[in-house]
């Protein structure tokens, strides 16, 4: 199936906000074998929209829209949507009553304005949202068979009624004929031009339904392998078959097998082994914690972490030694080795991240330039790995950088020489993202 | 200036990226009047990206493309270019230098495949990246006259080459003759229909050349206002005085002036008083400590934090008492507030926020569902401030809004009663981010 996505949003063409829907209606899509075709980005203007929608039709089968409902932009779009698919707005009572609803959840009373999202054009199929207030609207065309559904724009709200409401209808409007898979490889410690180089021989000789993607991140690159055929368990097998083969020329750089976060594949590695982690942050400031974190379940494994920005906080929570700081400096690597092992004292976890470095803009020296970090990762038992880096980039890159780096440190820490690997297929993640 | 950016990459449309290069291109251009018409994301696929420069050259004066250069993804977008502009592809032996140099400030060599970059079509301007090994080409057409630039993908090379190389040149190639002014005010604790409706009339009767835009985000609403003119000295009058209006019709719910982060806003507020401030963070498992560390010179008031999420370490070294966690739970206003102190304490910081709270997916109980957050503000003169919410929403959601709302309740806690007011208007954050 070929899907077009148009995102409405003035505050999106003048770089305010960021389009996040995009990407998740697509990596939503992409297992069932829906292809995106195109993103279009568009500003809240009658004319624009329209346009963008009636040429989507011409070469896809289903428009998505994004945003351009709501209560102070639903005066724009609803009529447009008239104009295009015939109609006239109407008060449709089921959606005022799932306003009430939502309303009455939050414990606020509904007003005019979101009064008036309850009206709909006549011509659409409306799907409510009962997280939000903007109802979902469904139009369809026939010979040939057309879907436009526009969602509302607030992220949480799009990526909720699209995994309940929108896809599970859209599977059923256009059932499926072919089949698509995906692995992902991960690999570091190499440029993409050399990678490239060292796989062109393996690549040009890849059937003509498979094909592989350089997917270059701070740290690390992902190498993606798509295939296209007819029937999944026969998809399924000659994909893994050349997964392997893509794995074994990666050698060294093998870093992990699957489409997950360094930090998912760091607590997967310690909650087998039934380890806990910490973290000691000074240039990363607390974003390793983040990372983390941010995986739904990490509390079983993070005990916690210390964010030791000031030399301070280093001595009095991690007890690095004053003399150490005087003699080597913050950034150094016999002051990020006190700190991972002072976090494991300090937290009671048995393996700890620390980073000390010079994110920038300012504070760099001739000695030690803006992207020196040092880094280290060690064992309550005393087991420890640390090295400096010197990064490219901005702050923000910086950071990114060394917390990527951080996390894969630890990880290659835990496996010590056993070959860590991890063998499910990238379609869990998407799973579990739903 | 009219502007079409097109966004190159099969990694865009399968959703496994997101593209921020857009949004940074948009808002390093808006300050100086040149307005984005639409963003097209496209495939690595000669056809697509064929026909989307072609459309966009019919409807913007600039066309600026980013991905589909580079190692192993030239062999596309290359030789199309010279399709659609003639010439042919010719080693540019300047290139081939540059390549060299960057390679060489990163220690490594160069190898046949990223020799292939210094190949560029003979009808373009070439323009050095000095960041990265893929050159900048700069096509152009005459009446009317028209500019396309093909920049790399790779964020941090865009964002370097499009301030420094690109965007200077732009300027030069098309003379301005219009002005573009922008002032944010932001504000909290009201719906966006409930804020609407006290705006209607205000908005109304704005001037034809001024124009109100809401962007909601978790826990705040920035209300956007844009004017067009000939003249900035006037316009920038102009709209500072609708600004201020804007500003007395928000009222209570009026939280600052200028497009920053509420860290940004804290960061600020704390400097100019000379107080420094750390994080005790549960539920948010250091990201309030993130967003404060990912502005630039927050060294200067942060001192450190502490990601307790195991409730040994929010007694270790939080000093939060045994007796308040067995009769409260760990989610509660005892423990936060204890969590707060206890922050300040050992990290010698004058204000401290904590969160403590069921991100989710598990670990809600009928009496503390998921979404509940228990947040502190307090001093180390033991001044306090604390509350429970209910945030709606997944893990990262939950994550997100109680680090905002932690960020501006210690906000809140240092203001007092005096209101907060911030008198540099955007521009500043904009020059800033370059």
């Amino acid at each position: 199936m070929q899907v077009s996505i148009i995102v409405i949003g003035d505050e999106l063409l003048i770089g305010q906000v960021t389009d996040t829907n995009s990407g998740f209606l697509a990596r939503t899509m992409a297992p069932e074998g829906w292809e995106v075709r195109d993103i279009k980005t568009v500003a809240d203007n009658g004319g624009a929209i329209r346009q963008a929608i009636e040429e989507a039709m011409e070469v896809s089968d289903v428009v998505l829209t994004t945003g351009g409902l709501g209560p102070t932009k639903d005066d724009i779009t609803k009529p447009l949507l008239c104009e295009i698919f015939g109609g006239e707005l109407k008060e449709d009572p089921s959606v005022t009553a799932n306003i009430n609803e939502v309303f009455r959840k939050r414990g606020i009373r509904m007003n005019a304005l979101t009064a008036a999202q309850a009206w709909v054009p006549t011509s659409a199929k409306v799907i409510q949202n009962r997280v939000g207030t903007a109802p979902i609207l469904w139009f369809e065309r026939t010979a040939p068979k057309k879907v436009v559904v526009a969602m509302p724009g607030v992220p949480f709200e799009t990526e909720h009624v699209f995994v309940r409401e929108v896809f599970p209808r859209l599977l059923e409007a256009f059932p499926r004929h072919d089949a698509l898979a995906h692995r992902t490889v991960m690999v570091s410690d190499i440029s993409e031009s050399a990678l490239a180089m060292r796989l062109s021989d393996w690549e040009e000789n890849l059937p003509a339904n498979l094909h592989l993607a350089y997917l270059p991140k701070p740290g690390l690159i992902r190498l993606r392998l798509d295939a296209h055929g007819d029937d999944m368990q026969t998809l399924d097998r000659q994909i893994e078959t050349y997964a392997q083969e893509l794995i074994e020329l990666c050698g060294d750089n093998f870093l992990y097998y699957g489409d997950r976060t360094p930090a998912e594949i760091l607590l997967e590695a310690l909650g087998e082994k039934g380890l806990t982690a910490a973290t000691a942050e000074s240039c990363t400031g607390g974003n390793i914690a983040h990372l983390i974190t941010s995986v739904p379940g990490s509390s079983a494994v993070m005990t916690g972490g210390v964010v030791a920005y000031s030399n301070e906080v280093k001595r009095r929570i991690l007890g690095v030694r004053e003399e150490t700081l005087a003699e080597y400096g913050a950034v150094s690597i016999p002051v990020v080795e006190q700190m991972a092992r002072g976090a494991c004292k300090a937290t009671g976890a048995d393996i700890a991240m620390a980073t000390s470095g010079i994110a920038g803009p300012g504070g760099g020296t001739e000695e030690k330039p803006v992207g020196t970090v040092c880094i280290a990762a060690a064992t309550s038992s005393g087991r420890v790995r640390s090295e400096t880096f010197h990064f490219p980039g901005n702050r923000l890159r910086v950071i990114d950088r060394a917390s990527t780096t951080a996390l894969l440190m630890a990880l290659k820490l835990i496996r010590q020489s056993e070959p860590f690997y991890v063998t499910e297929p990238d379609k869990g993640k998407q799973r579990e993202q739903q």
